[in-house]
């Protein structure tokens, strides 16, 4: 498999985590964000959204969206399962992680801050302000959907919320989020990143690094 | 079941016309989003997210995140079925859907106006360019994302990419997006909102619509 993707994106480190909890091994095809790369003719044939990641299984077969993508690795490769087969707890799970997937990271989506400085004179200030914002708020929903006694966000192994949680808490590092709230965050942090699936996956140690 | 919504939530849209394609049966609960119900105590106990909308299953079982309940109404009741059960098939579905709930549907979100109004000074005409934008991008790659032949976006009945396109659509009429790049997504909301499930979901339909 081919991946297409961006060291700093969390949508892609969503995906690389997936692939080497189960194993499948995959190449990385560096897509430059910061340079535009997402929306040159040759890349946007293969994501018309001109997002990252995009996953091509081998043989041309092109899949787009991270959570789509999650799904369909999960379904082809069952084990070990990122999400739970019984339809209330897959919903629990996908709830969790859509908290993350759509109501914390498309807001603070590198287009959307292109497209703030361009049209509404974002300062740096503001723009720290902003990501802030959406990620306490979504940070204080995802803790309250979670059940007490887990040592990962649902369960004793990670799954599809763990994946976006994590991926996610990079950025909140990176911007300076005020975490001290977010104590049992941290700690599924501490223990994915122990995982060597997820600490593979992190920003620093892919090729494109920066 | 009781849906807490609120009539011109395209997410509440979404579940609405799940539900009716199932022949599920369902209460609504009105929230409010403009008065702030969504902020209320009573209500943030059910949904921390502070969002619509909130599926209770009628016995206290709550679910949220629009998409992660119509999945599991398609487990709990697969006919007509909303997401295909090939895997390959299923991903394609799911990110042409993900392309309008997460690319569109959250950065022009009521939460997001709310900020953007009272931090960054945001215009009328401002607010109309916003909505305009990411709504003729996330178009655009919707429309690149469908196959040929189908006469709704993947088949020949409608699934969960149709019903967060139709949901959308709404948005795009009120907020004045010019449609004409458009003309097949045009054709697959009118074909949508000529069967029953679709039409009774229509905001203008709900017991809350002003």
């Amino acid at each position: 498999m081919k991946l297409y993707s961006y060291w700093r994106s969390t949508t892609s480190y969503r995906v690389r985590v997936a692939l080497n909890l189960k194993g499948l091994s995959y190449e990385t095809r560096p897509v430059n964000l910061v340079a535009g790369e997402q929306s040159a003719p040759d890349y946007t044939a293969l994501n018309p959204g001109r997002g990252v990641p995009t996953l091509d299984l081998g043989d041309g077969t092109l899949l787009t969206q991270s959570l789509a993508i999650i799904e369909y690795l999960d379904a082809i490769a069952p084990e070990p399962r990122l999400l739970p087969e019984d339809p209330l707890q897959r919903a629990r799970v996908q709830a969790a992680a859509q908290t993350i997937a759509m109501d914390i990271h498309p807001v603070n989506n590198l287009k959307v801050m292109v497209y703030l400085k361009a049209h509404m004179g974002l300062t740096t200030k503001g723009q720290l302000a902003w990501f802030r914002h959406w990620m306490t708020e979504g940070f204080a929903a995802y803790q309250a959907l979670l059940p007490e006694g887990a040592t990962f966000s649902f369960g004793d192994t990670p799954d599809l919320a763990d994946i976006c949680l994590v991926a996610q808490l990079y950025n909140a590092h990176r911007w300076g989020v005020d975490m001290s709230p977010f104590s049992r965050l941290l700690e599924i942090e501490e223990r994915a990143l122990s995982l060597t699936a997820f600490n593979d996956a992190r920003p620093e140690n892919q090729p494109d690094a920066a």
